[in-house]
């Protein structure tokens, strides 16, 4: 390994001190680190910065210093050219690896090569409109088509493969990944699906009908989402990140993308001891979040 | 009765037509009709438009021609000053009373006297910024505090009376009447509450929690929602139909409303009954819906 | 207060030696103690034993020591006749009160005057079977309609007052009170209801149907439930711990009972609090449990 | 073919008179029909009766005259040794394929060879009870454990392959196929499965805590369930059709059985077709099932 490229998130805490001594402990192994051009100028170290799309490039493995949210960034623009290693700077992630604490001790594992490279499935979409693709765009977690905020609901005509399926009264729909499972789809009532699974999950955000739950799909199969709805402002939104203005016909398109995300894992990581301890986590009263 | 105002929504088919015949056959018995100024021009009757204010202050009794939409519309401008009858021009809805082959019949039941006032509860929201109170409002089915269409999730920190809930990290909650338990309150996983019943429903939408079962409140307690978020475009959201952007620091408090409003209901009305009916019905698939 | 009775469960820890140092306690104050017969044995002081009904009738207290069950059953022995102080043996509970280490703090407050009574609602049911009562029955939580254990499912035809509802294919039905709302209910998708409410939840449990939400009701309304299903093995159930088999015609009919039950709790107790606990609590992989 | 096996529920209406139009019909094709025991002798044609077993050795084909749960029965009886075809004279299941208007017609295209088979995952399930295998059972929807009647909750110790999950405090666990996830899951709260799919579905029944979830997992993976409850009448359920009483240190295992069901169908059989039209049925009020 030569060079680390690592992508640092600069709204959490300590997020600067913590990239300034992982530069260190990694050039004391001999090994180049390189970052973004703002969080280099913010450690006064500007000569490590590169544009991002030259760091992932430079790189042959991406530490993520943030949650699950700067992991899903990471995770687009890398797609699958790079493995990703996630550092956790929030609360516990499904996405992250590495507590701070570990931090050392576990990048030390990992040059040592005790590690599992974990490959999650992506979702690639596109925009038809008009008899044009008007966007291609990928996810890690999930494609959401969902309403504005003033639109009461919005009808959207659902097709798997060449089969309709039915037209979704509803505020949104989301096809999530399996690792997206633990995550928006969740929260809308979908099941949680072992991430190591090649299925697509198509669940409906409250529904206003009684076809509500959750369906489990092929991941070979496509799944087509017809607007068909005149509303203005409904909105194509991936990993709960960025977000497309749609237009009234147009249909989304979201299928397995050829590229996976390539996670770095201890060779002890386990999915279902993960997914207890997040089950254990309440809200935190009164705490202002982001 | 000595004049009946006439509410139509002008995106209904035939909704001119039956206006007019309502207007001759109420004329034919002596009762005075009065409509919106837009909907009296386009009938080619302008002298029986009247601003909505005036329309509701000079009517003993306002019909309501459209969906249950248009009569929660009616409801907050109304709001208790005067008796709703609603025809229903759209799908069988909870609101509207009387299908449009029964108009005529209805009406001469109506006049004769056999009919019952339906007192539904209303909500009164206020918007507490920076000490002030920033916004009023009144709703009839729910208030909402829901995220924009970018944000990820916000946290709301609920109190019902003095005592602190939880912080819902979710993408909004809704205040319900039990009126609206049949409405968005349902599609978000809430219980469906006769509506005569003195009782707020207080259901996470999407919740990224485990606490995230709706909850029935008295009436008499008001429910206080504390944005936690930092987020911009938090919404209020009444009835589905009108929104207010709202402030990182606002305080939203959800009460009962001093005024109702009042249904004209046929002698055999049965909320099970409708609830039987519209749980029967599915989608309908293809359709474009405004 | 001159006399208190004792209702302990010998299957909790430690509760022998709770209930004798409790009965010196008061004796030291000058209050007579009494408990069950079984349990006087136990402790070797066989003078203080009574059979329930006695108990009950001498009491001016009845302290409950055990967990959330233990206090159910003795709210149907003792139907609104005594009030009733829960002493939590077991995990946090709803009707529970006092933690054992603070036991004798808590009991001095008492005895002191510095208590409220909080009055919850309970449910009379009636079996009626070829035209006569077949049991009347009282119960705290709730009334459950079942099926045993091999049946696939039943039919139960529901009416709430004069109307029907809906034909539940089903599992059963539970009839719920508010306090009933955090318990068997809620693990069937039904709200969370404040215990104070004079309301009634009918809960569908394992609906093979879309009408399948939680339904809240007056307390007012009697639910009549009626057996639709040729098989045997259906289940009348009062509060998770009597249970009457049932035939294939019966109707079960539920409304509020003219008893409640009546908590002492301290002033500061609170709904909102305790159910904040409870839904951070996990379950406690590996322990048996009885 | 040869030799057609007819596995018929004498429950159903016209049943015999449908079967024994069937034995004419495919008689005057060349074909031989054989039949069970009691439904030959109830025709008045005893010759045709066979005891299950040597029917199902004897035939090329099974055709299944019932419902969804006649065929369930069939396939646990066949375990893939032979093709089943449902006709049915029920309500429209997932499973049979063919309606009785169409019953001769469709008959003549499969004879043609127009069909194509569907296989269908099996579960295969082991009871270990003091380090022996004391069952082994298979199932073609589900693998239940479950509480009797009396039972307030259970807990049950669940694993996927090495991993555990959680201890579920519930009503009981279901183990389904994606067949299986139209029926009992789905009235648990279960995600709709593409029946093709090669995963096994984890759904709680009335959990009693917030890992409530139904979980979705490799079918290669192992799903072992540990007794943790002192209660007697646990039971072990299979398509909701037959049980065995468990015992209080019992596992459940249950995983993929080697053998699959197979279906014949008409080429243009569709799951999301089917999907959509039982989700439009309803309740039939009033009707007595068995």
């Amino acid at each position: 390994m030569h060079t680390v490229g690592l992508l640092a998130n600069l709204d959490k805490a300590n997020v600067l001190e913590i990239t300034g001594r992982l530069v260190d402990w990694l050039g004391a192994r001999g090994i180049k680190a390189v970052t973004q051009v703002d969080v280099a100028a913010a450690m006064g170290r500007a000569s490590l910065g590169l544009p991002v799309p030259a760091l992932v490039e430079t790189a042959d493995l991406l530490v993520v210093l943030g949650g699950d949210g700067t992991l899903l960034n990471a995770a687009r623009l890398a797609a699958g050219a790079r493995p990703i290693l996630g550092v956790n700077l929030g609360r516990l992630g499904f996405l992250t690896e590495i507590e701070v604490p570990d931090l050392f001790g576990a990048m030390g594992t990992i040059l040592d090569g005790h590690y599992v490279i974990e490959e999650r499935m992506m979702l690639a979409a596109e925009v038809l409109r008009r008899g044009e693709t008007a966007q291609r765009v990928l996810a890690l977690n999930e494609v959401v088509v969902s309403k504005g905020p003033f639109a009461r609901l919005i009808h959207l005509e659902t097709y798997v493969g060449q089969h309709y399926v039915t037209t979704y009264p509803a505020d949104g729909v989301i096809v999530a990944t399996p690792t997206g499972s633990t995550a928006y789809s969740l929260s809308a009532g979908g099941p949680i699906v072992n991430p190591n699974l090649d299925v697509l999950i198509i669940t409906p955000v409250c529904p206003h009908t009684f076809y509500s739950r959750a369906l489990v799909v092929d991941h070979r199969d496509t799944v087509r989402i017809r607007l068909r709805s005149t509303h203005r402002d409904i909105m194509l939104t991936l990993d709960g990140q960025k977000g497309y203005a749609l237009e009234p016909d147009d249909e989304v398109s979201v299928g397995r993308a050829l590229q996976v995300t390539r996670l770095v894992r201890l060779p002890d990581w386990n999915f279902y001891g993960v997914l207890r301890r997040k089950l254990r986590e309440g809200p935190s009263p009164g705490e202002v979040m982001p």
